[in-house]
């Protein structure tokens, strides 16, 4: 059985990482309220450090690491933006971190990751690959393993942004978060439940990735192996704590298609002048083309992040 | 003579159009701070209502004038935010309004302005077929003008941004404004003047639109027909009053490149997740290309929009 964090992980988390991380603004649209017929808050998580949460998780885990542990540094595999976090955090603790990243990922995020320091260690593309070349980096450095996804302490400091949400808008009917590897929302579902004050959480996922909306309906993990959708921060399964933390906790699950989430990104671009990543604008697309329906509520977004390549738009 | 606005116009101005444009919140980028070893302060008037610092002025000419003057609705001739501006702020005091626009308009910027409910008229391109086409708007509906920039409410509604962004983030030593027809930068010295805190004002041109730097060099008003700069906000020429107020109060205007623009336009979406628009980019490219350099100091840059259209991005 695997540890599954709490929601006093998560105020711990908050207390941990408040120095390291920015509190991000929380913006809504006249346009987006009118259309919906709602009252939307986004939770600009495309303004935090290395431009997505990952962040808070990264730096929850690295500076809960006592002194002993971290003396080797950290390690992870990641082609996105979990890299970045990590080498981020490794970089404020002053310890080494080494990132296993294959061989197609973009040159923007292989630069971000260096630009904090990080040692980029190249492998060929698939889970597998990745695995394989981490395992042959925690072996011959010693250095700690910090999951996307699949950690408590991962789970727990992305729940921080949700707290800060709830805080600062007040009572939330639902909270829509994208879903991934299931890191964001994990602590998103801790912190909603721990708030007490009756918020749903549910997830939205690319229809062309939904692992997590298999999983969650069928009761069980459900793996789909290298899916196609533009929204590269969704491609991965659901971790183990994750599907547990959905299985338990979620109220649904819902997906939307790949023109939906361009058209949702364009339109925060455009509108709300953010840039935002195919990612971030899934749960928007959920909302703007009538996935679900919650006239007259108050519903929270988490907007994961801002990473995209400026050359190679999707419009 | 024409009447020059005053300090007392700006406060003013605040307490008219406070209940109907946004109060813009102010970004920082360490990456920023770093490159010019000062702190920068961006007053994101992109976030602002119609996406430009347009809405202050022309909220603030719509709701001066008494309920005589106004019964026939306003006319201005825009190829751009002002005519979005003015639309909306008609529509909130629901009068008419009618904007004048050449042929050569870009399709987003004619129906931001049909989106307020305002009459688009055509007109041939060029300042002659602009201002006669608007003169017979006016002789056939009786609508009250109100001019893009060389007006006194207009002017003293643009230096509404720079008092938020004095009263936000305490002294600063000096604001850069990019220069285009003078409005924006025409407000913020009598902002900066009246707030007493010895804030200098620097103006920013594109070179290959430097009417500003020239008048202001030769203390006479140059008029530069019809240039060749990105920065589509920034091709007029000075009004009068605006050259009046730059000629008495400004610091220094000085210039940069179109790849400077660009590049600075890039910076800012890509590490700061803000969309804004080349207008805006320029006194952000004065600092990271050196045009001006300040160690030390607190700057603040008026981000004076986000309007681009993002199927033709200049890279």
């Amino acid at each position: 059985m695997v540890d599954i964090p709490t929601y006093a992980d998560v105020l711990a988390a908050r207390e941990r990482i408040a120095g390291y991380v920015h509190r991000t603004p929380v913006h809504s649209s006249s346009t987006l309220n009118a259309v919906t017929q709602a009252q939307v808050f986004l939770k600009c998580e495309n303004l935090q450090r290395v431009g997505a949460f990952k962040a808070r998780g990264a730096c929850n885990a690295v500076f809960a690491l006592d002194d002993e542990q971290i003396t080797k540094g950290v390690a992870t595999h990641s082609s996105g933006n979990h890299g970045a976090a990590l080498a981020l955090a490794a970089m404020i603790r002053n310890v080494p971190a080494h990132v296993v990243m294959p061989s197609n990922s973009s040159d923007v995020k292989r630069s971000a990751v260096r630009h904090y320091q990080a040692k980029v260690v190249n492998c060929d593309p698939g889970m597998r690959n990745r695995e394989e070349a981490l395992a042959r980096v925690i072996q011959e450095t010693g250095a700690h393993m910090v999951h996307p996804y699949d950690d408590s302490l991962v789970i727990a400091g992305q729940g921080t942004a949700a707290l800060e949400l709830m805080d600062d808008v007040g009572g939330l009917d639902v909270i829509l978060v994208p879903v991934g590897g299931g890191g964001l929302i994990g602590g998103t579902l801790l912190a909603a439940e721990g708030y007490g004050k009756g918020t749903r959480v549910i997830g939205v996922e690319p229809r062309q990735a939904d692992d997590a909306r298999q999983s969650f309906r069928r009761g069980a993990r459900v793996i789909i192996d290298s899916p196609d959708t533009i929204a590269d921060g969704l491609r991965a399964s659901l971790g183990e704590r994750n599907f547990e933390l959905i299985h338990r906790h979620a109220d649904d699950i819902i997906c939307v298609e790949e023109s939906e989430i361009i058209a949702a990104m364009r339109f925060v671009w455009e509108r709300m002048k953010l840039v935002i990543e195919p990612s971030a604008a899934v749960p928007i697309a959920a909302l703007l083309h009538r996935r679900l329906e919650l006239p007259g509520k108050r519903i929270g977004l988490i907007i994961s992040g801002g990473n995209v390549d400026l050359d190679h738009l999707p419009w």
